[in-house]
């Protein structure tokens, strides 16, 4: 069984690599997915449709055309994991994490206890709450391989 | 026909009863719900369930009873309405905005100018963006009674 | 039992009021819903919410804020009507239709023989294909009150 | 990760080859369907199941049948992308627009912009407005492949 | 509560009548739904869309009409009887309660018992198989009432 | 907003009237179903429709009856309170929390902490844990009347 | 792109084989499913789990584990093809008709022309009426291959 | 055609192992999935997100983290297989089944004949009961493989 893994978040930090890199060498059957984590690329997705002057509409523009990828993504994935970084507001990803909460996907979240208070409503959603990228490993590990 | 309209997010402003009183003005047929918005009630929501130790299994109690009812009221509504303000997370208004987009419930956004590229995913999938609770009632007035 | 009745499309003639009508001589127990018809207002619905310098995105704001209304009627609606005139586009009317088929509500079409064959899809997948507003308030009186 | 893309709409043009031909160029796994576009095999789809005298029930079958594959083809899709020319009134690629929204399947609309006002309903459920084939191409590269 | 109870099949006896009179005597919050059951008034229900030359297409026409209003009371009921005579053929009595079943809808059979091999796949989906009416009355009173 | 709750599991103490007696006292807009809870006319539910000389097929017979009213019950209510006493097996409560679990309905479980261990799957689904039938009005008291 | 195809219905002729083996002969990609048409063996099918002395509980038996097979095919299935001879009740035919209307299957009847007024319903929501199997297999060559 | 098997309940016991023995001998093609069987490692699977010290709360940590993979596996599977054994009061069991019934996933319960009783619910709602694993071999070998 192929287990498909959707990794939502912060894009500041290595922890995709972290996760990505940790699963391989466990040898698991994950594929993993994720929004574009260029942060310039993503901001410029939508340009090739044409150039705007409005912030907000070159903004929209964009994210819609970044949410083909990550809703099919989402609805793909067996899990998502969720990062919230103690920097940026991250909305995106507490909006990840209610899509899949409202598609019963389950999710994990990612992040330190200094923010556990703000986050009470996405946790209490989620499956696991891990504070490393080792923990997510050898959570996907137990959850691909134990017997 | 009567509206059911959810209202989600940022609860140290008036922006609530600003919508529901011109809305109560203009004699539109809805029926606004909404989290509980006192905040300690809310931070005890699960503490009639007992005490907790762990600040995190608090949170996490409290979250899932509050959830009992936004989540009933989120798949109630017709449309949700979701307030960022400039302070605060506000982690579970984009937890909100998800859920509401995974159900296809649409959705206004309300917040300023000035957050726009953060809210862009979360913009990219509402149907308006609101910068004032007058504007929300002037859509709510036209959605509902225009001809 | 009380029918919801959803009529989608061509605003340029009193096909709307004529059905009404006839189902409120009738007394159908039936309650009827719309887009807003009025040409200029629908275009201007998003104009509350600040002017736009784009044609585009003057459009597409407006039909968003329509489509909060139209997409709650069609999902509330037992039966959608979708009319079709002899002038204009009136993609948003197929647009109906297809939106209507995808969710399985059954609809009826209302259009002139002479455009059978461009309509031959939407017909396809519609209930009834009627001639004449008269032919609709027939059917629906049948649908609602045969024994 | 393999990509299925439905190309619905116009078939006067060669926008569907060139699409192909640029995504085949770029080596990107996506798969394409697409409705007939024989336009007499698609008007005679229904013959073989018998002759008929009305020209409505000629119609009525053969669309039925190509129905079969085209809903079943939409139904399976990662992507759409709807084609609208300037010559044909093109109900069934709106339908298939409205199919795909209430489904929540992205789609792309591929345009010229002398027509933006009356497609402003079926781009504003679009995840994107393209004007050329080549922007299809390089959104689809971006969604497929961008790191 | 109230209960929606969808009556399906046979035409030619009074079962109907019979289990209606009886809830009714039993006071029971019950709302009954039902094809057209007047059959020349079921074979004619799309004639006034037009005469068709062609049985298939009359029958087909007025099968479609019919169908607008037993698909929405299938959809609303909670529970649907299905009754099978020892005459005809009642495919479409079958046709509902394959609906039913793959709608979720607790449906109970109503036949005699030299019917039972031919109906062992529609039994063998449904809550119940009765073979009287005063049965079916019992049932209902249970299911609502009983503490 | 009035709120539907329905009222799973043991039925040889008297937590069902607590609950319903406590939150009428608190004036709650509550609407309670159960289960029949007399337990000989539940295991004699299907009698009526003939005896059985099998007791499977008597108790089938008779699960099957009872899962009219249940199933319906489950799929209108908004919440569950699931009850699991310290005495008998009461599958038919555990089925019933995996019911809601699936379908997405917020669950109350209620037992005592002595059997916290075999009953970690169904708590861990569900959205509350209470201890006494007065600790479930204290929660629907805030879940549906908290400002 | 594979096409997936459920046989349904009368198991006296050998339409079955006459249609997998025309698709075979056209080379067409699909695979195709069927209930068990070996009648003894399918009346037998629960004969494994013990004997039963009730004539319906055998049937019962019997019929639910055929349904384990054919409602996980008719699941999986792209297409249905339905058909009912001139003898016997076939109300199974039907009751897979009637599921896969529910479930948005597309399906083809297959049947004679004497039989089109009592299958007018199942007809009416199939989206094709054959006669020959050989235009069942004429209909896929078309639904899959052509351009 | 490929079948996912998903095996729930009791772990005392080699049921597990002798129906994939036996399934292996048979060569079917089926693919079985199962919860983590080994008791320790199961209570345990949370431990590696941190320590703690309520009982209740390790539990749930667990809990939630193994049903990340029994909910996906019987997400993806197209029968369960519930095995009730005659000690401990598997809750999770009866669970796993009323998650199955909700999501229309077909089971067979595997029990003695002495609980019969208490599993009625259960028992009800599922396609079969079988007594040994010999029996759920053969059937899963008729399901598959009869023609």
């Amino acid at each position: 069984m192929k287990w498909n893994v959707y990794l939502s978040g912060e894009i500041h930090t290595d922890w995709r690599e972290q996760i990505i890199q940790g699963c391989r060498e466990a040898d698991l059957p994950v594929e993993f997915t994720s929004a574009v984590t260029d942060h310039d690329a993503s901001d410029a997705a939508g340009d090739v449709l044409g150039a705007e002057s409005s912030h907000f509409w070159r903004d929209h523009k964009s994210a819609k055309v970044n949410a083909i990828r990550t809703k099919t993504q989402i609805e793909r994935c067996d899990i998502a994991v969720v990062r919230f970084g103690d920097k940026y507001k991250q909305w995106n990803a507490a909006f990840d994490a209610g899509f899949c909460a409202a598609l019963g996907k389950p999710y994990i979240t990612l992040h330190s206890a200094d923010i556990i208070h703000p986050l009470k409503e996405v946790d209490s959603a989620a499956m696991a709450w891990a504070q490393t990228p080792q923990q997510v490993i050898e959570l996907l590990a137990y959850v691909i391989n134990a017997k």
